[in-house]
């Protein structure tokens, strides 16, 4: 099955969208692999990075004629640029994402993109601490998950050209119901930060009674709040785009927190231990060593 | 003011007494380092290593004749320990200790020991995921806290000598009421445990629904739930001698969480996008870039 594209467009050509464009460089996906941005001065740094060939600040401009676009873009822009560039796909051009949610997402956008205009959701489990077309690197999807979601409206040989894509960036495809999807990214992602900025808001609140407060803590609360350290901007627009999987992984850990707190209320020392050995034998399963 | 020691004597000699002996060593603190503990291997290993010099399974031979006592054991053991050798505590020693709580400690310790025999309690905040006196090294405490909790009934003196030793050892030390100490504990350290310990155990109820959920958690949630790997017994424990303050902190922590889910539920993005920004700022200007 051929994955040849002869323009290859990315929209958003920063850490994720440029290791995208890299590996297509680098396997020769490609005869010209475009970009769209809003800054301008990231757009020609690709360039000069040998990211992107070329691009565009049109977005109409950069997608036109492309067999493939990468929409690359934070969350909450995602559909006002399928909105926007709709008119000018290509027929049998394939769109794909990397959106971290996609309930909301894929059912939106499959409503909006013209017939003859394929779109498979996808949602890589890879990133660093860094951002920008500079922090990109061919390797950053290598071993990592690449969920894709998939809809009763996907046509077979799209998504087989997608997976092969994914495939080549190293990573390990997983189809999953977008519902699914949001539930355990609430789960194992959105809740985490959640909770993490509120440990972080409870320290803050302290600080009026003991300023020093931080000056006691030590490298277990360091890691603990790291992902406090996020974009609040991107994690507000993942708590709208998820928020009713979310409120409900907000409701269940309160109910686990609670339960802790009771046992701890009632002194049973007994089941608490359990409960903490459960939880540790769980992780040090999954994560050895780290 | 003189910090030699005779005899000193540490009992439990893992990686927090263990560093502590190394230090003294390499300081000529004492004629010679004691060293106590359940497990004969363990304290012929730490005699081989050059950590202490001596040893004795017998408690009340440890301590005899001893100018310095440290308690590095954990901390449901420090008050059986107290109450055993407190017979056999020469007139004139000092005892410290090394518990991460202090409020139910101190107050009992300083009622079990008999008069002439003087106590500081101590807190130093450092430690490594390794224990053990393999892993004592004696630069484990330098640069990080110490703080010491002494009472009404601490002579002057003797504060002076503890703060010495723990200067001595590389600390920034800082005195603290007892409950003060053990609040601020339950905030940073302890509280953050539980919620780690919380998670954990949340999403392990998921894995009957969703079995490989953890495959699809990224570095975030590695970081994140890294504390709830810590030995449940020695945190059951903790949750016990500081039950009081830490059911106060998951208060205040539930109190925060359930902003988040308001403001969540309310679809007020504003004031999230505000409150994760404040939080974000405080954890960024104290750890800056980790």
């Amino acid at each position: 099955m051929d994955i040849y594209f002869e323009k290859l467009t990315i929209l958003g050509v920063g850490l994720i969208g440029g290791s995208f464009a890299r590996v297509c460089k680098k396997n020769g996906l490609a005869k010209s692999i475009f970009g769209f941005g809003r800054q301008e001065a990231n757009l020609r740094k690709a360039v000069e990075l040998g990211v992107i060939d070329d691009y565009s600040l049109d977005l109409n401009k950069a997608v036109e004629q492309a067999d493939f676009v990468l929409i690359a873009v934070p969350v909450a822009s995602i559909i006002p640029l399928v909105e926007q560039m709709s008119s000018s796909l290509k027929k049998g051009s394939i769109v794909s994402d990397v959106g971290s949610v996609k309930n909301s997402l894929v059912e939106k956008i499959e409503k909006i993109l013209p017939k003859g205009v394929q779109f498979v959701g996808a949602h890589p489990i890879a990133g660093t601490e860094h951002s920008g077309v500079e922090a990109s690197f061919a390797e950053l999807f290598e071993g990592s998950k690449c969920i894709l979601t998939p809809t009763k409206l996907t046509d077979h040989e799209t998504l087989q050209k997608v997976k092969k894509l994914w495939k080549l960036m190293g990573s390990e495809i997983s189809l999953m119901d977008p519902v699914k999807h949001d539930e355990i990214m609430a789960a194992v992602s959105h809740l985490p930060h959640v909770a993490a900025y509120a440990i972080t808001s409870f320290i803050f609140d302290l600080r009026h009674a003991w300023p020093d407060i931080l000056s006691y803590s030590a490298g277990g609360f360091r890691d603990f709040t790291r992902i406090a350290s996020s974009h609040p901007a991107m994690w507000c627009d993942i708590c709208n785009y998820n928020r009713e999987a979310l409120m409900k992984m907000i409701e269940q850990y309160e109910s686990s927190l609670n339960q802790f707190k009771t046992m701890i209320k009632d002194k049973n020392w007994f089941q608490l231990e359990k409960t903490m050995s459960e939880a540790k034998t769980l992780r040090d399963s999954f994560y050895r060593n780290s």
